[in-house]
């Protein structure tokens, strides 16, 4: 099966990155952007064949390693 | 409207970064972990009203700076 994680900062934490690309995409001739927020994604291939068992060992693996849960966020896509 | 914007590496362009995560992952007990791929995600707030319009500016925006469009690949989805 194919985890999709999608690691973003949470809300209230600044976001300079995102920040960055919204003044850029101001001065290339977007004024329609707003705020941005930017983030990760981690595609894993998993042996698992159980879309529950992927989502539990994807879900383990964000909070042990792909996301800081104190300042971040984490969505799973299982496929 | 809201653009998400979905960065990846194309197939076939070498990624580090997602080697180093599927080998810790392997490593931190998650032996069940084959490829892994590592791209970006860019949250987008934009002043468009009409769904075609703003999946056009998304794309005129990851074409111009969010992706590098000969190493990547990148996807739009609009809410």
């Amino acid at each position: 099966m194919k985890a999709i994680v999608t690691v973003m900062l949470k809300d209230g934490v600044l976001d300079p990155q995102g920040k960055a690309i919204g003044h850029a995409l101001n001065n290339l001739g977007f004024p329609q952007v707003g705020e941005v927020r930017a983030g990760k994604v981690i595609e894993l291939d998993l042996a698992e064949s159980d879309p529950k068992a992927a989502r539990a060992a994807a879900e383990a693996m964000a909070e042990k390693l792909l996301a800081n849960t104190v300042i971040e966020s984490f969505k799973i896509e299982i496929s």
